[in-house]
């Protein structure tokens, strides 16, 4: 099969990460190392079934490692959902000639390619885009190293007022049903109290941790909340919770919302993302599908886009320990 | 008046800013350079009424300048507004033999320094810290370039994910009264409409505004909105509204927050705080008093504090007709 | 003659310096505005002489604003030196219909453009690009506050091997023939000490006040030395006599180079690179030529470009004395 | 033996790294966590021979997880190389009853501790504390990920001067022998050529290769120096040379220096050191001594000193087949 593979089509799907572009581009020159052809496909699989396709030479992709978002945009498809939808990508693919694609995206984005690849047999090779780090088989997403610097310098000015007032901060951070960023950009950035969903702490008990460490001589504090943790989930709630049993502070609330998902991506991050995107363009050439391409132990893998969706996220408990010992 | 000045206490009060820190190392170290004890008051008015007092020499203030907030912390004071408060203030600045103070803040701050001048006849100066550059008699603040820097990065980060999306965004920043902030750091970050509190733009004026640049090709937008805009106040009713009337775009709101007061400063404003520091102590060996050390026109300068407060805030109207050209 | 202009060509010429783009991106915004055809020239004089055009509409500028360097690309020319390549690139103007030129550079480029405007009455402003801010007619040009941050940034990371080693730190800075870059990031930085062009301090004098400076305290020292500077401009060689002749540091030498000219521009070059495009359109529409466009007590301005090249820089002697008593 | 330890010091010792004061703050917070007495030691081996001692709290590491260097300070030491600067250091950790030692730095900084431990049979951890990456043991040193971080910045901005300019730029980096950091970033940058010391690529290769893809519509490039490298060792040179064989390019030296040695360390540098420190008291809590906490697969593990000396750094050829596939 691996010979037939003379076009390879690339896209972007679902929430954008920095990373991206560093991916794409990377897709792109290895097509070219290859003597294949590369199609950019624009507004994810929305652009596939509207046939919004331009061809990427190497020099189309210069200068863009750099910068966060996606150059090719991206979008949520509801149309990609059915059957009609993916039979007007089939043909518009067959008809521009190309013979395999490269998804960038998360677990919804590898949901529909598990689909497509089914119903066609069309070669496609996915790879994670995503900030949350919440896809199974890979130990880290596009984009997500670079979230948890974003986070953690916007907590490090967020605690020069801390300090400046003795304040209490409660700050949201993102990551849907995973408490990752919230976990490791609160250990980074020196949080008393990390909520994250996969552990429900209680409001109980959150109050009299925090009334210990006024105590104990702290003068004012930073909460991370993830945005799926149970109490923190309305977390101008919880400060109001915490203003009233707990009288030691002023409690202050920041959600830091959309600039986690953008910014020029970190080292890691580009680096990340450029062997991912050799690796899909050699995953195609090897004759591999219905696979995102992840690395584990810093080794490049592929697992079965069945096997990504995160059934219930772990908790790390070395990391909770650390989170526990150091905010002491 | 002037040789009866040996020792001077500084502080810093109301909302805390990134250059605080440099100002007080100036004002420690031309103490120094002028053979003047110096001592530290923690806390605002609220320190100087409970005597949380410590003498500061030049070594004492080293690694500071590049620091965000301030290491004497701040306080917003309810008892220094009462006649017991300030005669608890003047007791204990009299039995720590300090001659003179040096007050670090906003106009709160200049209007309970110029009364406990007045009552008790006290060498008083003050220097301009806040964000949000509302101030008279200065052409800049201590903190405002640093938050110009900040929103403008912050945008820059979330129009990653706008352009990605060809979605359209509200951004909500400091600024109180002042429009300040949301004009310069919206031209900055080339916002296609900025709301200001000094121009009621109307929420249909708005909409039809961007109707006419999404037909002119615009694919996503950032609207920067200042926290005290009349039609931005509620920024989530707004961007309902705007959704509502305009299925053009999808609509986010970001509201930025705290991150503002934060981070390390600029150059500028690491500069201003030096020159403002330096000035004070000048000002208070020369004998003046009751007056604001401030910036006009590259020049250091005083200003009466009765004369610091925004009567009402001017429109720069060359800066609006800027924001509106390089919109289009 | 303001009437005859319908279409207004742009480039960049000499260093680059961030903030270009965001000028270029003003003048071709400005010019949508008035509804003049704007066309961008590639690399500077080279370009023009070469007709190396791209017509420019509001749209081919967007997402600019924030980046660093020119997309127009720059150079130096030597060919627009002779009458004969003027002669080109004024037969290149006329074939392509343009009226007017704004050219964005420094001294040289504004030498050029006069004696261009000479000899063809072609009509032409200059906008001052360059990160030196050694142009008379201005208080500041586009490019020297995003370098004052640069410089900063990377001293504070100096600082903190210096602090962690007791080492003294010799750090050179661009500027040319001025010292604005290495007075102010010196203040900005809380240099020990400050080289300058403008003031030759003497190998001996440094010395001892580095002596002087050891026994008050200090444990590790950052000089700042403008590449400009007389006893700095071997700074290899300062060092080696720095450390024969004060023992009590080890010194190390830091050339920070070409990460001065790029990078993201602050806030206040992206606003003040705004203001001066949409001046530049303004000027030649309301019949100006041969002048740069400037900013002076924060109003645009304009001054004829012969008046532009500083025949000696002169001392800001209330920042040396600032730079003096904070450093003690 | 465990049993015994009631008090720890610690240290910092060779080259600072950013994330050695987080490395320090989880050692003194997980001291006081476990109720064990923790003593913080100055200038590495250097305070040790001189009992520069101070006791640490969990309140005095406060504020420092985000702060580049050291607050301990850090030197080399030739004394604590001979028995009697050792003897005398033994001396001084009985007379404090100081049971047991983590020292955070280098391949040196090890060599020491084990001579010391086998001597006196103390007590004894380290943590790897260096940017290189350079340590056997472990797949990540504390300073490293934040050192890729500083390079690509700085690249970027030099990569905007390179492409206003078409100029070729050589940018050194550092890592000793040791090739990691500059094929990482290198990567991340989007270097056209790595130079490492792994791998001699000889001049005439080099100039060849940046000769094609100068023909392939490259119009700017950056090659990135690692400090070890054979023919990038006198970067100075290896400029001439180029220039003298490729007329196609301007070339231009940057040597990034010390900047890479300071900053805000990274959040994964944070929560590494901050997994390794409460690894460190873990294992002299457990009895264990002469090894080192490092990070393997994600898995905190310890390795015997002697074996964490690189015999000979290997190559990763995955990384260096994707730097030659994308810089295409």
């Amino acid at each position: 099969m691996s010979e037939k593979i003379k076009k390879i089509g690339v896209l972007t799907s679902g929430g954008d990460a920095p990373g991206m572009n560093a991916a794409i581009r990377a897709v792109v020159r290895s097509c070219a190392f290859h003597k294949l052809d590369c199609v950019g496909i624009f507004r994810g699989y929305e652009g596939l079934m509207e046939a919004d396709f331009k061809p990427l030479d190497a020099r189309s992709v210069k200068n863009i490692i750099n910068r966060g978002g996606t150059f090719l945009k991206s979008a949520r498809s509801q149309k990609f959902r059915t059957a009609d939808g993916r039979k007007l990508a089939y043909k518009n693919l067959k008809e521009a000639n190309i013979d395999a694609l490269v998804v960038i995206g998360g677990d919804g984005t590898f949901a529909g390619a598990s689909v497509f690849n089914e119903e066609f047999d069309f070669p496609i090779v996915g790879l994670p885009g995503t900030i949350d780090n919440d896809i199974n088989g890979t130990d880290y997403t596009i984009g997500y190293d670079t979230a948890l610097n974003t986070v953690v310098e916007a907590i490090d000015k967020i605690r020069d007022t801390a300090n400046s007032h003795n304040r209490l901060f409660l700050v949201e951070v993102m990551g849907r049903d995973a408490g990752d960023i919230a976990l490791n950009a609160g250990i980074g950035a020196g949080a008393e109290e990390i909520l994250i969903p996969e552990q429900d702490m209680g409001k109980d008990r959150l109050v009299e941790s925090l009334r210990k460490s006024k105590l104990s001589g702290k003068t004012s504090s930073i909460i991370v909340v993830s945005e799926g943790d149970q109490i923190g989930k309305n977390i101008f709630e919880l400060a109001e919770y915490i203003e009233n049993n707990l009288t030691a502070y002023e409690v202050r609330v920041t959600v830091l919302g959309h600039i986690q998902r953008g910014g020029s991506p970190s080292c890691y991050d580009r680096v990340l993302a450029s062997r991912l995107g050799v690796g899909a363009v050699d995953a195609l050439i090897n004759g591999e599908s219905d696979v995102m391409i992840g690395i584990v132990h810093n080794k490049i893998t592929s697992v079965l886009f069945k096997n990504t969706v995160k059934t219930k996220h772990k908790i790390d408990l070395e990391l909770i320990r650390v989170a526990d010992i150091i905010s002491i």
